[in-house]
């Protein structure tokens, strides 16, 4: 009888477990659709991201319904608890990530066709590139039981970070160019800033995904680099 | 026996509720103390905030960790149990709005001491006191059992919105006027948003604890105002 419940309970978990991987391929195809209205000034498709992130909320809610009823039927003890928990966060921070490339996405119409220099296109690629390798290879881990790999993915969030400070000031420099870069300047830095904190919430599904399955916290993570810690003269 | 394990059980969920109202009353000190320390330019207040926010983790963890004790030990069904869930998100809305406070104080070293006219900072101040409000005041009405004063106030979320956008507009006419407001305007524009951001997941708080007191959700939300919506020419 154990047994029979036990496995039930895996399998119940493996359909979330399947949940959380539809979301994180809707996540990385938001991103990247997002990125490319952007750069595009494709309205069409910033209306495709901002449409699908309904089907990102109703997954949510879907992982959410799914692990509240497994927790009231299967009564799962604590490292089993601790899995269920770690799900519901980790939707909660896939669901996140959704939330800011529509962000993203709303922005395209605000911004229009892009005039700044070329340099600039190609570094929000570069960092679109580097958040789109942490949703895919941390959700991967994950799935593949990998925590040492989780421990590694955590740190190139400092990647995207050095990447966002420098598009910072790129920016910034555009700005105190030419007042008539200002408000696109403005929406890109919003982006720029949306594409940093994906990573963030990236790294919270690492730390998540680590506990869950090794029990163990990851140890503390440095102290986070940002455009206040650069010095940009006023 | 089913008697005491039910006020166990109440017993046990008050105690994590308590922690909630701690956390929102820290969440308020921390908001109200980083506006001061950006309107004054004060180093001192401002990584007390920082300091402070070490102090919010702690008691999202242990909020956390009640929680799933809660849960292990009381094996609670389907009502009960979306409470002590409800518990966990609220504090994770929480502890995202010490995060969001805690970032405005980093920037208080960037921005230096305000030059803009005075209309900026009482903008700043009046949205930072539409914020405070909101903190106060939804925790209150789930602590007091008041689901219909949470509807109302999920409503009031617009006036911060409103706020924002005109704060928004401000600076960018400010930035226009002369590009040395370029870098302090552009940290105020991220503060404006962390407060506006600070409305949202009061507004989370407000759905989360409506759907606990109740069970049933708040009909959808209006579609939100931001500054996309907003008329800037560029």
């Amino acid at each position: 009888m154990r047994e029979h419940t036990v496995s039930s309970f895996d399998q119940d978990l493996r359909q979330i477990d399947q949940l959380i991987r539809e979301m994180s391929d809707l996540a990385a195809a938001m991103v990247s659709a997002s990125i490319d209205a952007l750069l595009e000034a494709d309205e069409a498709t910033a209306q495709q991201v901002i449409a699908d992130d309904k089907l990102m909320d109703a997954k949510q809610r879907e992982v959410d319904d799914r692990a509240i009823t497994l927790i009231a039927k299967r009564q799962p003890m604590a490292q089993d608890l601790r899995a269920v928990i770690g799900a519901i966060r980790m939707a909660g921070d896939l669901e996140r990530v959704g939330d800011l490339a529509k962000n993203v996405a709303k922005r395209v119409g605000a911004i229009g066709k892009i005039t700044a220099p070329r340099a600039l296109s190609t570094g929000i690629k570069e960092m679109a590139d580097l958040v789109l390798g942490q949703i895919r290879n941390i959700v991967a881990a994950y799935a593949d039981r990998k925590p040492q790999e989780l421990q590694t993915l955590r740190i190139d969030d400092e990647k995207i970070d050095v990447k966002y400070t420098s598009i910072f000031r790129e920016l910034l420099t555009y700005m105190m160019e030419d007042p008539r870069n200002i408000t696109p300047c403005t929406h890109l830095l919003f982006c720029a800033k949306n594409l940093e904190r994906i990573g963030d919430h990236m790294t919270n599904i690492a730390e998540n995904a680590y506990y869950v399955l090794t029990g163990t916290q990851l140890p503390l993570q440095r102290p986070k680099l940002d455009e206040m810690s650069s010095s940009i003269s006023e």
